[in-house]
């Protein structure tokens, strides 16, 4: 199995990428190949006494500067670090691509590169977050798109499903649709006529969600356009992120509030880490003929790590096969 | 000044509901109209010790089931307490008219019977929230209506800066376009355009804004269409409290983490205490002829007292006469 990792995308490139792709060469054996500039990566390996021997190179000359958007980047740096890994993937010279980079270049290039998989109008860009009951939940789309129609929302449903049963090893994952109330004629148009494709799907489908709700657990797979998939999702992270903040600086004000720290260290520490999306190894995109995952832009080595090995399940799994089957099988009883 | 209160809508009614209205009545010596079953009303308060003398009371013998939609809720249930005390205030019988009641219904009934000001296209639905730094800042549209179109988003931005210069004196405030990505060409048509309208609209409009920056205060007013407004704004109160309350949690856990809670006890209960949205008086339906306020349905005494106190501003500042002046002049621009 060989793994591709973009080690020029995301806040913390080349080093941690570097460094999370050096733990997961060591703990799973496969073959890992870095894109990016080769004199560069080998400097900073050198620099931080970092073993890359194991690795193979694509050198890589392109650098994407922060302000192109998702078309331009793949149109004219079409020899970025991210352009070549998602290239050798789609060449099947590797079987899977991981990016820390810019999200919106990565699913526009995973689907003109690599691909949609027969029948797949969209594919979905689906993130993970963690609930307060130290699972996780997907919101798919995370704004791959930013509109929908009912038979694509319908599509990212089924999508997410073999997922985070597949992958994340969920029994029956519950489809929730993200809806301004739980009954079934809420919302548009779009809303109605999802909530009604997707209780005729071979799915595990709740009915509509609140986004209240989805912070305790409430469903498995969260279904909305991708608009509105991504303003919650940087929400959800704003929001624990503040909270979590505010809270420790509680603890920070002053000697008897940092006394009473050191009685719940240990239990803070640990919460914290179990809202740590790192360990769910990033966002797939979903739809596309090959894994490609979108790591955080933040990802540390331990997120890269994580990153990588949940793609071994992915690539093991055979999710792309899985949902051609499901999709011909939906399209078979539509037609039947 | 009169102001009309919902005796019988959300959660805690009639008892908290009265209980608000009777703690305003004693300190801004304001006249108050209960409506609901005079019955029960009489009932509550005599059982509870409440002295309700001071009260008007408009009886209305129906009660909405909690299964209707907006629009048959005020078709036909044209006597129930949330109706009647909208027809007051659309009649001049009152300045404003608070409930807990069904949101929907009560955008409905606002537009319908309140009827919108000149030139508004559409109310929009004004909820507050609290950020990290215990400001607030208003969501428009948190869910009047589920689309939008540009014109309708740079209304929603003029009406909140409106309110929340003269009702609650923030100096210029900073109006936000929600969206996917801070530059200007970013997400759909609907946001590139409704950017270009705010931009020339005479207000402090500080361009796009993603949804994880504004829990750390990072706008005044975020502007959106009301189905991305209702579920940010749900997920934003979810999250805090299930983030809030595992915090909580961990202090629980046992004998040594509940001598921790000690040292923190007091800065815990006023962190809390400034994540509570009651003190900021409900959510205004704004853009429509009268002061009509939508009260968190969970409101307690305490949330009833702060949106009568809130709305004796609101009825001060004149908000509606601003409202029309500000449109005129925003069509005279647009003729000119």
């Amino acid at each position: 199995m060989k793994i591709v990792v973009d080690a020029f995308g995301g806040d913390n490139a080349p080093l941690e990428i570097i460094k999370g792709a050096i733990l997961a060469q060591q703990k799973f054996n496969i073959d890992i190949c870095l894109t990016g500039s080769e004199s560069i990566i080998k400097k900073v390996a050198k620099e931080n006494n970092l073993d890359i021997s194991n690795f193979s190179i694509v050198d890589t000359p392109d650098v994407i500067p922060v302000d192109q958007t998702p078309n331009d980047i793949m149109k004219e740096y079409s020899n970025s670090s991210m352009a070549l890994g998602l290239k050798m993937v789609a060449n099947d010279e590797a079987d899977g691509f991981i990016s820390a980079g810019n999200s919106g270049a990565l699913c526009v290039g995973g689907t003109l590169m690599v691909k949609r998989l027969k029948g797949v109008k969209r594919p979905g860009f689906a993130p993970l977050l963690p609930t307060m009951n130290g699972k996780m939940f997907m919101i798919i789309d995370g704004g791959a798109n930013l509109d929908a129609r009912p038979e694509i929302l319908r599509q990212f449903g089924v999508l997410g499903s073999l997922y985070m049963e597949n992958v994340m090893k969920i029994s029956s994952p519950r489809v929730a649709l993200a809806n301004v109330g739980t009954e079934s004629h809420k919302g548009g148009d779009l809303q109605r006529e999802a909530y009604a494709l997707l209780k005729d799907s071979p799915i595990n489908f709740i009915g509509n969600v609140e986004s209240r709700e989805i912070s305790e657990g409430a469903c498995d797979v969260y279904v909305c356009d991708g608009f509105t998939g991504n303003l919650i999702l940087k929400n959800y992270e704003g929001v624990a992120k503040s909270v979590s903040k505010a809270v420790v600086n509680i603890f920070k004000k002053n000697i008897i509030t940092k006394i009473g720290a050191l009685f719940v260290y240990k239990d803070l520490i640990k919460f914290k880490e179990s809202m740590n999306a790192d360990i769910y190894g990033g966002a797939p995109i979903l739809g596309i003929k090959k894994p490609v995952f979108k790591a955080h832009g933040s990802s540390n080595a331990n997120a890269i790590f994580h990153a990588i090995r949940i793609m071994i399940d992915y690539i093991n799994a055979n999710v792309p096969q899985k949902i051609e089957e499901s999709f011909n099988k939906i399209k078979e009883q539509q037609n039947g």
